[in-house]
Parts: C-alpha cells; sequence; structure tokens
C-alpha cells in the first residue's frame, strides 16, 4: 500500500516526512520538464542549484550553464530555462549547472534529507514515473514547487494526474486532503489542459514573455520514457 | 474591482497583504462556524485566544470558557467547540473566550495587523457576508485555518464558495491560482457538500469522535444573516 502526499508549497513542507519517501519534484513551468527533456535528449546530468554565482562556477568543471530568474534567461549563461534548448543534440553528452526561480531550490531543499529518491517530474515522462513509483512500492511525496512558495495551478494539476495514475496501478492509501484536492482539480482539467491553465497565474506571467510554444510542450502527456532522478547529487537518467 | 486572495493554509499567510483588505478567517470544521451561530443566539462577543491558560483567565471577567484540541472539548472549560452548545439561550447575553486547535490561532495572528476587518466565516451566513463584502468594496483575503498549518478541504471549499458569491455581485478581479483552484472545487463539490466532504481527512477525524450532527450543520447554506467580525478585539455582531 503505497501512501500518497502532496505538499503544494515549498512553505508547507516541513509538515511531511521525507525521509525514505520517493519524493517528486514538480515545477511542471518550467524546471522540472526541461530537466527531463536535457537527460532524455542526452544530457548525462543536472545538477540543481540555488544561486547563479555557485551556477557559474560549474562552467570550470566542464558543466554548461543554465539560469532564469523570473520566467527570464539570465545573462553570461550557456542556457535559460526553455526545454527547446536542450534539443538537437545540444546539451548531448554534456552535464548542465541549472539554477531557475522555484524548481532546482526545491531539489536543493530535499536532496539530503534521507529520502528514498527524488525525481523531476513532467508530463512528459508521466506514465514512465508512474510506473517506476508502483513498482518501487515506497511511499510518495508530491511536492509542488509553486511560485515563489505561493501554491499554482500547474504543478498542483500535475501532483493529482501522477497521484490518478499511481492509483490506477497499484493499492494506494490517500488520506491528505491536498491530494484529494488536486486529483479532482486534474479530473476537471484533463480534457483540455492548456484551456484550463489559461487562466493561471504563471500561464499568464510565461505568455507575456512568449514563451507560450514551451508551455503547449511541457503539457504533453507521456511522450518519453526516461525517468530522471538524483544520483551522486544531480539529476540523471534512472 | 475587488481583488479576491485565498491562503490556503496559515502557514502561506506571509505572502499575502493583510493592510487594509477584508480578512475573513475561515475554520468550517467548527470554529468560525461555532463563533458566527454564538453571536448569532445572542452571545454578546467572541473573543479567540491562542492558548487555555489564557483563556481560562477571562472566567474572572464573567466570561463563559470555551476549549478545543484535536476535536474534543477540554475539561474544566463551560463549553467546547459545538455550536450546538450555543443554542437554546445557553449563551444569550454572554461573553465567550474561546481557543481551538486551528481557527481561533489564526484569527489572533491577523487581529493586529492593520486589516480593514477580519470577519468569521461560515456556511451559515455565507450570503450575508457576500452581500457585506460586495457594498464594502475592499479587497479581501479568505484565510483557510487548515488542520495545524495543512491544506483541508471544508476550509478550501468555503473559501471557493464565497468567492463565487461575491464574483456574482460585483467586480472581482481573480488572478490567484489558489482563488481560481477553490472556487472549481467549489463548483465541484457544491450539488452534495456532504458526500463530498465524506473523503477528507477532518470529516473522518470528527466522526471518530461523534461529531457528525456539528458537521452537518456547519455545511447548511445561508440558514441566518448576522454578519460577525472584529469590534475592539472581539467577535460581535457587525
Amino acid at each position: 500500500m503505497i501512501n500518497i502526499e502532496v505538499v503544494l508549497s515549498p512553505a508547507l513542507l516541513h509538515l511531511n516526512t521525507i525521509r525514505d519517501t520517493n519524493v517528486v519534484v514538480i515545477d511542471i513551468l518550467r524546471a522540472t520538464s526541461t530537466i527531463c527533456t536535457a537527460i532524455h535528449h542526452g544530457a548525462n546530468s543536472v545538477k540543481a542549484l540555488m544561486s547563479q554565482s555557485e551556477t557559474l562556477e560549474w562552467a570550470e568543471k566542464g558543466y554548461l550553464t543554465a539560469a532564469e530568474r523570473n520566467g527570464q534567461k539570465i545573462e553570461g549563461f550557456d542556457l535559460g530555462n526553455s526545454p527547446f534548448e536542450c534539443m538537437d543534440g545540444k546539451v548531448n553528452g554534456r552535464s548542465i549547472a541549472l539554477t531557475t526561480t522555484n524548481g532546482t531550490k526545491c531539489i536543493e531543499a530535499v536532496a539530503n534529507d534521507g529520502a528514498r529518491n527524488v525525481f523531476s517530474g513532467s508530463f512528459l515522462n508521466l506514465e514512465a514515473m508512474a510506473n517506476f513509483l508502483a513498482n518501487d512500492k515506497g511511499d510518495v511525496l508530491l511536492l509542488c514547487a509553486g511560485w515563489k512558495d505561493s501554491v499554482n495551478l500547474e504543478d498542483t494539476l500535475f501532483a493529482g494526474a501522477l497521484a490518478h495514475e499511481l492509483n490506477n496501478r497499484t493499492d494506494c492509501k490517500i488520506d491528505c486532503d491536498a491530494a484529494l484536492m488536486s486529483m479532482d482539480i486534474y479530473q476537471m482539467a484533463k480534457v483540455d489542459l492548456i484551456s484550463y491553465l489559461k487562466k493561471s497565474s504563471h500561464y499568464k506571467r510565461l505568455s507575456h514573455l512568449h514563451h507560450e510554444e514551451d508551455m503547449v510542450y511541457c503539457l504533453k502527456h507521456s511522450i518519453f520514457e526516461t525517468v530522471c532522478g538524483l544520483k551522486d547529487g544531480e539529476m540523471k537518467k534512472f
């Protein structure tokens, strides 16, 4: 019986147990979608980092550097936070040091707290992720990165989607109200995720920055099978 | 144009502006429902307090004392946290000092932060509350008390219900994802709130303690018109 809990904001993480659970960090628009894309497209690893200065230092070790704040690429880095920058061989065989507004901070926050595993969540590999978690049988914590600690729709939707997929595959215990809520919202929205998300705060924010193509891509359902999780402190093919 | 924001847990309150907003504190099962019931049934006032010891001190000033922790009445107090203890003349003409697990702490937390007004939210007077807020025109912050800082279904549902009612009455700006989410959940659940809530964590918790009658009562929609808000630090008829 897998216990599933959903944390709607990093500011609520202290209420949950990380130790021995499979934690899935969720920053659908766009950090964790981009990490999965990079690894699926041949990147060796993605190192998630809190600060820009720390991220730049990894260039010396041969890493590509990538940074985003408030939805925009930061000057002086090789890449921003768009999944399209990780396709067409651009990251093949490379390692990437990435810092973003929300998602990478969450990965760093849980990396050393004794989790069973820490995964990068995305719609792009949703079924593969659910298969892995169902087979592993460890309890699951779905951690929404949100926007600067505020709850957001797209991460909540994904938490609901993954909880559904997992619950369809194996016996689960779902007593957490945030999990029940996210599953119901996903049920309501799933026929057309993009239309549903158009009312959300971050969709509007990214639309103003002309990231529509990124958003359409990040909501594609199970287009690849690569599962990405932390190994030796970096996101790698799992 | 009234800006509506929803805070799904007191632990997220620091992300929002309290100053000059109409804050509605929401602890549907049962503190804020009980406060509204007491005042509707003739109580002069309800003083919300953090601690049990502080609450007991108000007996000297002639207050009835009321205390609940983890869903149960505390020995040594006149009342617990059930709305039925406030009916049939039991609190008529009296003032009450009340401490509960979640709701009263939220009221105390926002009482001195420069809010325009602080109200006690309940389904029991939902339409009257919406009418007041629509006429007042101040921005609105709906603060869910949750359960020990965890997000809960019943408070989220009420936030969604009040946001709907308000949005139906006047021009509102709703950019907050938590507000959009709670409105959608309410739309889904409103045909039968009790059936919907039966899956929630707190409904189960209170069911085990035989509070079913309280829960059925607390979900009744607009059965009275009394609006309750802070005046001189105590909840009173507004």
